[in-house]
């Protein structure tokens, strides 16, 4: 038993996997695994541990949560497995739900991390101005029809760019946020039992457009705190109603307070577009 | 008591609504009411329900499988509510699921049909030849990524036009098939306990078009039997792969025999796109 065992583990290669993965998020209760809930990440294990009999955990570029969805996750992890990388998406989209597709599998660097390796990442929220929101897009939109100063959010946009402490945008509950996302504005990482985890992020772009009937925001960033773009969004949107002007929301900005910034705006809306690495 | 109510009652006034719907069929069991299942006939009848107190069961163009979509669906009912008609879109998209949206409410004359008064309705099969679907696809198309000759669809999609005994591809279950539309050719109107019902329809159009990664199936017809789309689009797809020519294919539309025909394509793909009336 010994001598079959130990020559076949010292000739096997430990590859670090990267992933490509799109999502639905509706059905899911977020990227991150959880007992007895169907999760991306979750899921993504399982999938891989089919195929390879392997026991491993993805890590992803950041959390999505509950009811988010993502054009472009990055993904890692290392295999032992002899499956030719390039046979790796076809063999794990036959196994994944068709709510979560893998578009591309590479091999990378060993040191190569989804999360630790992110420079920025893309989000995008999608706000539906029609007045009836058609049923297939109400899983994918915040559907808001009533009136905005659409103006006045695109012009208010571009006051988030920048290096700023976004404790204003940060979700009140503490251990979500400082588990969502412990990339630091210097690319530092914090520790999750540290006590204090720095807020500061540095936002490169913030743009609201027109797509026909969708009000979108995009952003760049170095890293986000956990529901900052919704909380984002949902301040945007008081600016758009008018209780808010500009320089309220640059007020909101640095009093570095929670409870002055505007309400959380719905999941269905998000989603993540891609994360950028060095190189 | 009896002096308040009669003067109401006699003064009501009765009128016929048309309404144009639109729903993601995918977590309903269909159009047609039936117990203890979630179905847009049902889910619509409680929302009027609730609207006007009345006890009403809208009749719809066509009856849509469980799975199948619509785009423009019409649906008729008779209503002694005296909600003006404007205020019913609102009114009925404020208790319906995101899921169904009313697009349009007009009175109709007091002897219009939704689906007696039918002279024609369009239907779609989208077929998604992309290699991955998107995940966001997923529940509105047939993921169908393997080669097709799709140019031999294309030229076979004419020889359904005109009049024929489509029996080859109407379900073979009797009754949901006899049930299912019961518009024959000439407008005359089966009875569902009637023994023979025609299986003779005429279509107006038939067409296999590529939009983008799509290939897409339009129909128009004065009337469809029981899965007749999603058995044609099963049949043709016979002929994509090269197990069918189109001689075949015109030999299986003579046979009336739903058994050399081929299989029933997924729900998922199909949308009722509308419903066409006289004037």
């Amino acid at each position: 038993m010994d001598d079959r065992r130990a020559p076949r583990d010292s000739e096997k290669i430990v590859r670090n996997l990267k992933l490509i993965l799109s999502y639905d998020g509706s059905e899911f209760a977020g990227w991150q695994v959880q007992p007895e809930r169907a999760t991306i990440q979750g899921t993504l294990a399982s999938a891989i541990g089919r195929l390879t009999g392997e026991n491993v955990l993805p890590q992803g570029s950041g959390r999505t949560d509950a009811g988010v969805h993502a054009l472009a996750q990055v993904a890692t992890f290392q295999t032992s497995s002899s499956i030719p990388t390039e046979n790796w998406i076809k063999a794990l989209n036959d196994i994944l739900p068709a709510s979560i597709r893998v578009l591309e599998v590479t091999e990378a660097a060993p040191d190569f991390h989804a999360r630790k390796s992110a420079r920025a990442k893309i989000y995008r929220y999608r706000m539906h101005r029609g007045a009836i929101c058609p049923p297939f897009l109400a899983r994918y939109v915040w559907h808001y029809p009533f009136p905005l100063d659409e103006v006045a959010m695109v012009q208010c946009a571009s006051l988030v760019t920048g290096e700023h402490d976004f404790t204003s945008f940060a979700a009140t509950d503490p251990a979500p946020s400082a588990l969502g996302e412990i990339l630091d504005h210097r690319g530092r990482r914090g520790t999750q039992g540290e006590a204090q985890v720095s807020n500061v992020r540095t936002i490169f772009s913030s743009v609201w457009t027109r797509e026909g009937d969708d009000l979108i925001y995009t952003v760049r960033g170095s890293g986000f705190l956990h529901h900052m773009v919704r909380n984002l969004v949902g301040t945007f949107l008081l600016v758009g109603k008018g209780t808010l002007n500009g320089e309220d929301f640059g007020g909101i900005l640095g009093a570095r307070d929670r409870s002055v910034a505007g309400p959380t705006a719905p999941a269905s809306g998000l989603y993540l577009v891609s994360a950028e690495y060095a190189g």
